[in-house]
């Protein structure tokens, strides 16, 4: 039983990651950390739970686990990632800091960086492209729903060389804003529906446009600090009125004549064998994702403008987010990948 | 491995029954149905699973099963049934037409029983209430949503002698009616709130009185068939705009002298032990059962009124129907009762 | 053209003011404040607002208008009201503030009353009992939604003498509490529903049990500030996932023999001639009443009890709050009640 | 006072007629049909309305009516306005019938047009590019919802010669799929996200691609039946859990050199004066434009990519449908433009 522990434990990360580990047979959760709720009671944070075990000061789950999540918000794991490593733990961040090189990171994030010179440690934890190196890895950098999704849906183009750029719509549920996220009171967000941080300013752009230039230039399963092609993307959010599940419509300029059919050979090429990504002959919606680690992935070629469509759906606090850090503890572990991760969700 | 099959399994109540059955250890699932896929495979049906298996013809799953649960509109199973048993099989029903006294269902159901002679076979599938009978059953009648709200949230004070009536306040989210149930589409039912079959008609309440009567007349761990005492509540339901989830608030008259303190040892008393009853200090709320097989409980003194007040909150889908109807099953096989039903759920 | 203002006018009782007023032919808005936005145009608080005009200050509107809204936290409007009325202006409040007598207001409100002598002078603004006190009112105390909800539904059983108490369930959608409301975040409350200030706490019972006293004592039109008799109510409310909206369903205790037709004969005598008071052969649904300032009742009598149920729906902010401060706005200044108030809603 | 009908008035198109036209002080509404619901009253099939008037057969509503509102499923409006316009009577048809040349009419709705020569006598119901023809239109084809918005969106880029093609993604509410629109049950629609009709099948794209290539070719104000330029959309329609309003997302691609100032400067003349067109400053939300015939529209240019931006957001039921029909009224009535009809709406 590898010993784990969860810094942050009373987010909406935190409550899946402590869904999916209770779970787990394969690790024993040895502590879990909360500022708000430390030396309370599970239940106190969780109504969900029915577990009376208390939240922990940070220090002391570092010191019991072996495997420590990190489900801070961004800027903190940075200050914390070195000691653990110091004491020949392991550590998967879900924020930002070790996902970008760290010039770029502090130009989007606005953070100065405290460990720039761990950047080169941290693999970026997308096991459809990471997997090799995830298995080694000491220090993963986790990515997040919107550059999970939109990566998951244009990687077989980038790989293939034929992406010249993209226009990507995103389309989240309120939960991607964290548990009491600013301007997410029910009564401005039911029933309405509007963009945000468009134009070009979502600190997500230069992670997903890093991720597409990786396979462009190496190909299928890029290393995190091989060579880089370039790839510009227009990426707009919008808020919608749902808690859970993310939607990535994109429209792709591609290189090369197209048809459905060799659009559907490569995607499902790409993604034969993966056990958390499917390609459907119908449109995704993301309800068919709910409480699962499975994006569902429907690539389209659009006779009329030439251009391909693809849509990809996942549940973004679990291939999005907790789930994504379980299925890279499983390959760091040597568990079988799917350990502990349902491959199907619920309905409705 | 015991061999299960399900008819039904297009409905709501099948897709969790798929759910919950396909991560049970000591269960083959060997066949399922559906009138409307017949020949079609699983994930036409259902957009959240990732599995080509076909429906099968209703016979088909009987013949192959050991254990048949039937998940079907009321006044079907009565038919099937004896056959199921003739050949040595088990089966749980889902529907109302083994819980009730054949006259009694034939007048609140509007329908012809044809097995009236088998309701002295079947088993009151609440586990609860009748555990050691449930695991001698051959057959057994799974109560619905509402019934086992209500019933857990009134059996301490029935069993302790002290009911005298209650008002009974229903609160179902949508999926209670079905998976395409009347009157429930989006633009009507969001952002909308009514109560409906009020006044002494809805179907539930000769079952609530049959079940708080027995607990009146045998105490804690009645028989099915056995003695019963009389108590006559009001039921009222509502329809609120959420998928999931049912809260069950009832006002009891009741006997003697009480306070908050007797009122929680009683409760908690009554439930210790209980895998999936949890009596709470807060009150409850829907979303924290979400997903999982657990009843939140709270019992309440009102002061001013001399009145006692309880809170029940339950997934209608899992306790409510198809997890219970696993509990059962589990009861019946010797299998732990929590065998593949989570205590714990999803958040948000 | 009468020159109204309006205190508060960044909540959600405020924008609907705003609506309400901004149609009226027979008023000039002339002034609106918020502390917020003090300086600010209101299109920048109010998305739905196409208007550049400015938020002044308190005094500033106070100073220009003739009636001044009041649509504060409680405990404001008891130390700005001595000094409107001492300029010969007329005051709405949309607070606890004057609702209550001063001794009750404290004990339940928590709030010492800085003008405790003012009570004397408030008329209670629910129209369809104190119409005629309004029309001379300069100080209206303007209930809220569950108390009108709950005083309608069972105004015509206590002016008959016959109440002898009720079980109240209260069911309220989030904008019932505010526009940035405590525990409001769309991802915990959407799919979720839960009671709240249970058990005798609510602050709204003294009110109710104080308006349907004086109609026990004196009959259908009481004064505010005449002779009252006493009803014990227990009253429950629920926080249910939608916007707008409540629905009070109450099981009243009764004297003397009952049945449907007479329980209907006296509803719609009662109710005879009422502008926005409908009463239905139908049960009644919250989205009827949206954006109206309509309520919808339904008396039932239920045999198998003995009880009588009664329904009320009505839209909270409109007949629960605004509109019905813009009906007594109606009555003071002599305009047809109607005036600039919508009878029927939107659909869906 | 003019007479108007409605044929079609059980369905939302309807109810937002009946809602606007029962407060336009300049028509009598003398009949309103329904199939489903003739001789039945308003109030049996609206919750909404206090009115027990009857629904009439068709041709009465026509016999009584000077203007007809026709609120049918497509390819019924072609049979019946031959007949009103013989009768010297006017007509506004919500369906599609006349908005498209029959030919194209007749490949993307697969409908064979009964009255193609009428065509020809249509004038396009969009105010913003047609209002002089308007004044003088005996028959109008009011366009819908996704085409209005992407039409104000796109057109002053159109009608300054600069506009190239767009990538135009469509998030709608339920409402647009009509009253029991397939595919809309609660249960499967709450929490869920889903594109449809996408690829270049949706038969509102050929809609899109003649208004814009009408004033690619004439300008500002284009004549129906005037030359036409050629412009290709791609439109990907997204359904959205929520009832009413629509939001357009754009990405134009443009000739030339633009940047913020420039952009803005065009949309705000382009629609200065406008009563019903807002150009915003921030970014356009659905909530905004709730029960209001407003468009809020915000053009944003994205320095990245070179493209332009276009989001907006309006009420599928009002300037989407039978506001819009009621402004046409106006301008053919020579009523002010925007009686009855609101410019703000409801918050929250």
């Amino acid at each position: 039983m590898v010993r784990v522990g969860i810094l942050g434990a009373s987010g909406y990360g935190g409550a899946e990651l402590l869904r999916l580990l209770k779970g787990h047979p394969g690790v024993e959760l040895v502590g879990f950390s909360s500022r708000k709720y430390e030396g309370k009671a599970l239940s106190a944070a969780w109504p969900q739970l029915w577990d009376e075990r208390l939240f922990l000061p940070q220090e002391e789950v570092v010191g019991r686990a072996e495997v420590v999540f990190l489900a801070l918000p961004n800027g903190l794991a940075m200050g914390l990632v070195p000691e653990i490593l110091r004491a020949g733990k392991r550590a998967i961040d879900l924020s930002g800091d070790f996902r970008l090189p760290p010039e770029v990171y502090e130009a989007w994030y606005g953070i100065p960086h405290k460990s720039p010179g761990l950047y080169q440690e941290a693999v970026y934890g997308l096991p459809e492209l990471h997997r090799a190196e995830l298995r080694e890895a000491r220090l993963v950098a986790n990515p997040g729903c919107y550059v999970t999704a939109a990566t998951l849906a244009l990687a077989p183009l980038a790989a293939e060389g034929v992406l010249k750029g993209a226009f990507v719509v995103g389309l989240s549920g309120v939960s991607g804003a964290g548990r009491e996220g600013e301007g997410t009171f029910f009564a401005e967000v039911n029933e309405n529906l509007k963009p945000y941080k468009v134009g070009g300013t979502h600190r997500h752009i230069p992670e997903m446009e890093l991720n597409l230039g990786r396979l462009l230039a190496q190909g299928h399963t890029p290393r995190t600090h091989g060579a880089r092609g370039e790839v510009r993307l227009s990426f707009t959010p919008h808020l919608v009125p749902m808690i859970r599940g993310i939607l990535v419509t994109a429209e792709a300029e591609v290189e090369g004549a197209w048809d459905q059919g060799k659009l559907d050979a490569l995607y499902r090429g790409f993604y034969a064998g993966e056990p958390f990504v499917r390609v459907l002959e119908d449109l995704p919606q993301t309800k068919g994702t709910l409480g699962s680690n499975r994006a569902d992935l429907k690539p389209l070629y659009e006779g009329r403008t030439g251009r391909v469509l693809v849509f990809a759906a996942l549940d973004n606090l679990v291939k999005g987010m907790a789930g994504q850090a379980v299925q890279n503890l499983n390959l760091m572990l040597g568990f079988p990948e799917d350990t502990a991760l349902p491959k199907e969700g619920l309905w409705p």
